[in-house]
């Protein structure tokens, strides 16, 4: 199963309109607006160096660390997500922009090939000093992302040379050998950038470097003690209190329960997942598979979001999923969507293709404003008018996430191995893959997510026996299909969530499969204290709510649906682009009739009113207002008293 | 009706089994335990001066001073506590320990008079450099406060004497005159104290000072503004970011919202009646029923909590009540009882006695253990089962205000006038008060609050004509009242709350009250999104709530009361000294059928149950384990599904 690898993004014509538009937006006002931003904040500046004795823009913060510090990687997002851009077509103003940056860095590299920005222009003396807290690491990798990313587009290989310059001094300072530091990141990241430098250039020792900080990682003695001590901080001064914030709680393998801040687990469990695949390594593979469970079963909302709590920006009990207060970093879903992509490459098992389908129509797309240059850092399942989108944040590491992953959707899409090709998400792509030695030409038609109409066109150059897998979603009741017009039996040929047609293929053959899409009604498990006696609407792959600027009248909280009420479909064009709602009868709590008293001993009245609801990722894109997804459930209608 | 006067409680014997209890409690096991804890967290030795280089115990917190600050108050309020105690009896070894504090007292004051321990140990060229964060005045408040209290116990005045040389500083740095600081405490408290000691002393200075102090407040030049910059700090720089933290945003008169820190504004409001009593100021009087009615529309807790957020420690938006994170702070409901009692003699309104009984018995009583020694600082209305009392805390101004408030209840029971006695709580007390130049011996016999069977002695000395009034309580519907035996019209017969009877009383004369205590169903106005949905149960003056230990099977948020079920009541002997709970059939929400997903398309099924509520004052006194008051209501009993 191994052999399965996902089309890359630049090998993926993104067709349909849904991808075309958010593709669009990024490319042509978030990328371009991102780098505005980041030279307004001063974080392009930070890279200028030598500068003398720059001012702190910002504050430290409560932990005593200013987030300047993880300007370097803010910086190595943008480069990543613009040369995706780039891969989707060139732009010399881009290109030209990354150039600066490349000539501040050559400039800034120490002559050892140290890089961190923060350090050499601060306190050059103390690098490597606090990697708990400081994000060297970090940092290095977000950069290298971008210069193997640069380099992929554009051939130029100066920024990916530097940086490979700072991995070889990084191998030189860490590792079990004597007089090496045998240290890691406090925050992981480093080692899928490795990995990705790994499959770019083929050399071992960048795996094997990967593998050693993953490995090391919650190692006793800890090195995140041994470094305090060095600094003459007491190791039990750690802010946080607990090395489960940066799960080095214990060794990666014999972590069983998701802890800690989330992408950082999300963004390690990537790396676990990467290192299983490319090392063979089932106890790897195992123990992503149980933590994978644990998040499934009782730490995720139904929006994809992870980590509720804004003190550790990650997990805390199981079903503690407060809605009005989730955390839910957009940068979480983000890196759940890795997690999944690489879960789903070890098995090729549709839960993970579910899962990642999840989080990125309801996780991630949601941190992207309709145009492109606003923002959610924190998503909560439910407001009361207060929580918006935002221009910038001091932490920007979110608005680049989602940069990055819209410029790149394309590769979540197809995977293919020797001789049989998986659709894991529909929506209008193009591609050609080889197939049994046989270029095959696959064109994927669909208006998905708003319907499950699928069609598929399957053109090899010549005939020839290959599979083709068609995911069927876990929500996917009675999906049928047929090929060239001859029905399939879907039920007996799916299997692990993919339906799987074997045949001889020829030109002009044709799939067409049908995705059944109606209104469901979805529940939490009843130790979810906040979603009892509620209910969240979903269609598809989309998890809607109900938000203020469609159910006037009051905040959304106080409408009521009744179980038994029929929710229907209603096609929009005068939304955006053109969306599915739902609709349904209802009714809403009044307090008009309440007079000056807060509490009174009869129920409140209620009013039939019509409810709306619309694609959670949507919200927030037209007015202020309140938001529910779990919405008040009644078990019928009741009497307006 | 300003002739009201409430009965002190020194002259109130509690005779009822409910109040006896908490009140030898509090004598025998919280006042002898908070000196210890006073002991055990360096607060007494704090006043021990000179003091060579005292360490800080406690760090600076994030607001850059530390809870050390607050000490002398906390001594201050010790000192009210135990004197409330040593006037229900004498105790040597608690006067040696407050003969000590006033040994350490008087060796600290300087000789102008100034006595704040932590400025005088050290600080001592910076007093009154900040009085918007440091308590100066606020602590001069407290103490003054226990001296009084002390000197009215024992007849000494030694401790009382240092405050009044103390005030007398006070007063001549603080003015309108040339010379004098225009200033006044960010957290209000002395106001209520000067006003105690005029009327202790006669000297109407004390109320002068008072009233400057209430007047000057958000005068603009702003003062605290002016004080920051004398500090060399940019006023912008204040860590609440507003004025309205400690209600200093504009002059009191022109507050029409309640805003801020909660403790600071019933002690405002507190002081506020007061001086209008007192200087029959009108303007103040109609600013506080303005306020008043603003906390009762849109910003209390059925519990009586106020102040719904950690961050200020207050106020936030209307309707703003949410359960779990409640901060609802124990002193702001016990300082919401003196701004009450403050306001019912201003018009022998019963709509203020009903809030202090519903603040006494659900706001302040919880704040207390059942064995006297355990505390709640934060009183939330629905736990997960991690919030638990604590014995000590860090800032323990609570635990102080429970013991006083306790230790003096008596005081709160009965008011007289010239020719009119007033009963405003019942539960089992005996007084002597003076009616038409007539002693009148009268004692009151019930088992408030679990019964409303309430039977009133009238003895006069001699026959005479005056006026017996007797709250009817907001929630008696169909109170029925007797004298002798032969009945009175209760409808006819009550104005605002109080049923009045006159006649020419003769010993022996008997009054019979029947306040019939009906479990009642209590719906929240639908703005307080968290309480839609969900009912509580009350009876009587009790707040009720479900927790665990009596509704074993999981989280009792997973409990359901149909909306027709009825609700019983149960006396129950075994739990605490007997009680009377509630309990109904109800059904429970389970998660066993659920299998490992969090999410899926049915709903919970359901068991049916037997539910069993509680006084919310009882709470978190057996074991630890989730709690709710706003019980999650159905219309009608769900099939198990």
């Amino acid at each position: 199963m191994n052999a399965f690898k996902p089309v890359r993004f630049v090998d993926v014509a993104l067709e349909g309109n849904f991808w075309r538009e958010r593709l669009e937006t990024v490319l042509t006002r978030t990328i371009p607006s991102q780098h505005v931003q980041l030279g307004k904040h001063g974080i392009l500046e930070s890279l200028t160096l030598p500068n003398p004795a720059p001012p702190l823009r910002y504050p430290r913060n409560e932990h005593d660390f200013t987030v300047q510090v993880f300007w370097d990687s803010d910086v190595g997002k943008w480069i990543e997500a613009a040369s995706y851009a780039l891969s989707h077509r060139r732009d010399a103003d881009i290109e030209s922009k990354i150039e600066k940056i490349t000539d501040d860095l050559e400039k800034a590299q120490a002559p050892d090939g140290y890089l961190n920005c923060w350090y050499l222009q601060r306190e050059p003396d103390k690098r490597w000093t606090n990697l708990r807290d400081n994000h060297e690491l970090y940092n290095l990798g977000h950069l290298l992302e971008g210069g193997i990313a640069y380099f992929i587009a554009t051939g130029r290989r100066r920024l990916l040379g530097i940086l490979e310059r700072y991995v070889e001094h990084v191998r030189q300072t860490f590792g079990p050998d004597p007089g090496q530091k045998r240290g890691y990141c406090g925050h992981q990241e480093i080692e899928l950038a490795l990995i990705k430098l790994y499959r770019l250039t083929g050399e071992r020792k960048h795996l094997d470097l990967a593998a050693y900080f993953i490995n090391e990682r919650g190692r006793q003695p800890h090195y995140f003690d041994h470094e305090a001590d060095a600094r003459g901080e007491s190791p039990r001064g750690f802010w946080a209190k607990s090395y489960e914030y940066n799960q080095s709680h214990r060794p990666v393998r014999e972590q069983t329960k998701v802890v800690g801040h989330a992408v950082r687990a999300m963004y390690m469990f990537s790396a676990m997942a990467d290192l299983a695949a490319e090392l063979n390594d089932d106890s790897l593979k195992r123990a992503c598979e149980v933590l994978w469970d644990d998040v499934m079963a009782s730490k995720i909302y139904i929006t994809s979001g992870l980590g509720p709590a804004a003190a550790n920006e990650g997990f805390t009990e199981d079903y503690d999923l407060p809605n009005d207060t989730a955390y839910a970093e957009t940068c979480a879903s983000v890196a759940l969507i890795f997690w999944a992509q690489r879960m789903l490459h070890l098995d090729l098992d549709g839960r993970y293709a579910d899962v990642m389908e999840q989080a990125l129509f309801n996780g991630a797309l949601t941190g992207l404003s309709r145009d492109g240059e606003h923002y959610f850092y924190s998503n909560p399942l439910e407001s009361d008018g207060r929580h918006s989108r935002w221009t910038w944040h001091t932490c920007p590491c979110c608005t680049m996430n989602s940069s990055r992953l819209v410029a790149s959707v394309g590769g979540y899409f197809v995977s293919a191995s020797e001789d049989t090709v998986a659709f894991h998400l529909y929506g209008g792509i193009a591609t050609t893959v080889h197939l049994s030695g046989n270029k095959v030409f696959l064109r994927e038609t669909s208006t998905y997510p708003w319907s499950g109409s699928i069609r598929i066109e399957v053109d090899p150059e010549a005939p020839a026996a290959f599979t083709v897998k068609l995911r069927i979603p876990g929500w996917a009741q009675g999906a049928a299909a047929s090929v060239n017009g001859e029905s399939v039996d879907v039920k007996s040929g799916t299997k692990a969530g993919y339906l799987s047609v074997r045949r001889s293929w020829r030109k002009g053959d044709r799939i067409a499969l049908e995705l059944p899409m109606p209104p469901e009604r979805i529940y939490a498990h009843p130790s979810v204290k906040e979603d009892l006696g509620r209910v969240a609407l979903k269609r598809g792959p989309l998890i809607y709510c109900v938000e203020e600027v469609d159910n006037p009248g009051g905040c959304v909280q106080q409408l009521e649906l009744s179980r038994e009420a029929r929710v229907d479909i209603e096609e929009r064009s005068d939304i955006f682009d053109g969306v599915v709602i739902l609709t349904a009868a209802a009714q809403r709590a009044e307090g008009e009739d309440w007079g000056k008293s807060l509490y009174r001993n009869t129920p409140p009245s209620v009013t039939v009113c019509k409810l709306t609801a619309l694609p959670y990722y949507l919200w927030s894109n037209r007015a202020k207002g309140s938001m529910q997804v779990w919405i008040c459930e009644r078990d019928q209608p009741r009497a307006s008293e």
